[in-house]
């Protein structure tokens, strides 16, 4: 079997062993019979992997007592709605960062539920960027504070997050557990694991549990954070595959260690921005002071010279190199489970197109 | 490798076939170098799966071109959610239909949102059964009729559903694709997959188009089932892997033939539902003019003979035949997918097991 190197924005390249563990097991989990697929959820087998998964990103997340760790179904824009659902009363305004794409639709999505206000905007800039702490017009009083913590279209990251009075919320969905942070800066942070947790279609989600009490009596129960507290994510029917993927992937975080994958992260995204700054062939579109470690995202000479590098690049087995449909030219996503020989070889690659066609 | 056979109500088994193929490409897909689960959403491996998804759906439901196929995160109950979010408007009333465990659900998370009329309520009777049609009594000027095709629970299902002036609304969670019905006699139905279609955490979503433009414009996008109209299930990433699954066993379907599965799911049930008649050992817990195909529910004795029943038969390889713990008994769960020699074996078990202690 020939693996590619999948650059994918996600659904992105997962951890090999996990993908060979899932695969061993797929027809018989642990001589159970069946498949993990099969099992119930409420089955001891199923339980154990829900259990595990739940203390692993516990402890990943460095969560104490006062957060809770959640399962959702769907993914980071379901958040975008359950968020405002939650902790948006009437009469309150929630502050919204717009730092890009993503941003954007938390906040549009928001703005269908209860009022915001866009406390900064560079949603528009190119080159691309995240806002400025002395930038920030917040609320006095506001319900919370959202932000993206990385604009996986733009390549825009934040590298310090601001200290708010409000509860902090983030999409983490596509730099979650890439690098340490503090969690007790935040109330309520999300992720769609389909970058680097697992697969698409399931949300990570972490909240300071006071804050699921916020919810008005009327919103549905399936899209309160409460009801998910209550029943460990297990009120109805989990997608109990995602998590036992996320469970596998945990393990895999565990083993590697979140300081080392932080160190290998930046080393993989540092050999691609060297050649960026290297000449003027390439052309980074994130600001420097914020770029992404997971999205790199540059442009050539030319769009057909783009199109020629994507084409050139497939062949030579680097797949998914191609920007987002929204804004073209070139996006590397180099997620934790992205090998370094891969970036090695995209390094290298970059450096012969350029030579033939500099 | 030895497999069991499973009587989980859900997840539940899955057809063997269905399974290898998943195993047998999950590190490389179609010889893309990658897995399913790594591929872009928006790129030409997940397009046929999605595609061919909708097209089998489609096709095994008999949908004309005035309804749409979807797949939405989250199971039935984020349906109960979503359909009253979208089809119930202020000032109107929702007819439901109780008929159990999962119909009440329904209604409950539908009293969250709007204006509800039980139009019956058969829900705590034992023996179990739903409505007679000269029951219900319906709301003229209903927004919706709601009813629930089979009650996983408590084992009962409709075997004619009622024709009704507004748009039928049901929950097919636990019998869709077990056997033939018209869906032009329907506005919306919906079913969690872990049953006959996949894996959990998703739904199966048919909607007939002029309904979702019912929705209130204040819904969050990612709830409206137009969204999911006009972006092909595809407005966010959705589930790939488990959409995948959901492909795999609706070519299992089309290969076997509807016609066929429903005739094998009749002589299934009914090797079983023999043995409740044939003597006054085990008890069946619906009404015969409705019991279901897919949830075979019966008593014994005593309590404790339930409890050495569900052990032995967990020896001999018979597992999750332990009754939902709300309402306790035994609950034999054998859906599309559940051979016909393991129900012969629960067959020959219940023999043996009534003759050492009947």
């Amino acid at each position: 079997m020939a693996r590619v190197y999948n650059f994918n924005a996600g659904p992105a390249v997962l951890p090999l062993e996990v993908l060979q563990e899932a695969q061993s097991e797929l027809l018989d989990f642990k001589g159970s019979g069946m498949s993990i697929l099969e099992s119930s959820h409420r089955g001891k087998e199923y339980d154990q992997v829900h259990t595990e998964a739940v203390a692993n990103y516990r402890q990943l997340l460095g969560c104490s007592d006062d957060y809770a760790v959640l399962f959702v179904a769907g993914g980071a824009s379901m958040q975008f709605a359950m968020a405002p659902l939650n902790l948006l009363g009437p009469g309150q305004v929630a502050d919204y960062i717009n730092s890009g794409a993503w941003a954007s639709k938390a906040l549009k999505e928001a703005a269908h539920i209860g009022k915001v206000h866009v406390a900064a905007d560079c949603s528009q800039e190119i080159p691309t960027r995240v806002p400025a702490l002395n930038e920030l017009k917040l609320t006095p009083g506001a319900a919370y504070v959202h932000l993206t913590s990385n604009e996986t279209i733009s390549g825009a990251q934040w590298k310090t997050f601001p200290l708010t009075d409000a509860p902090l919320v983030a999409d983490m969905s596509s730099d979650i557990l890439s690098r340490p942070f503090d969690l007790n800066q935040f109330g309520l942070i999300y992720a769609g694991a389909q970058k680097n947790l697992g697969p698409s279609g399931i949300a990570l989600v972490v909240i300071r549990k006071d804050l699921a009490e916020r919810a008005p009596a009327s919103l549905p129960a399936i899209l309160r954070y409460q009801t998910f507290i209550e029943e460990n994510s297990l009120y109805n029917t989990p997608p109990c595959f995602s998590i036992y993927l996320m469970m596998l992937v945990s393990r895999w975080i565990l083993k590697k260690g979140l300081s080392t994958l932080h160190r290998q992260n930046r080393e993989k995204a540092a050999l691609i921005y060297a050649l960026l700054d290297g000449g003027g062939f390439y052309k980074g579109t994130a600001r420097p002071e914020c770029r992404s470690d997971m999205n790199i995202t540059f442009r050539l000479p030319s769009e057909a010279l783009e199109e020629t590098f994507v084409k050139e690049a497939s062949k030579a087995g680097l797949k998914g190199l191609k920007g987002h449909r929204s804004v073209s030219g070139i996006r590397a996503s180099i997620y934790n489970a992205f090998p370094l020989e891969g970036v090695q070889t995209l390094a290298a690659f970059m450096k012969e197109f350029e030579r033939k066609n500099g």
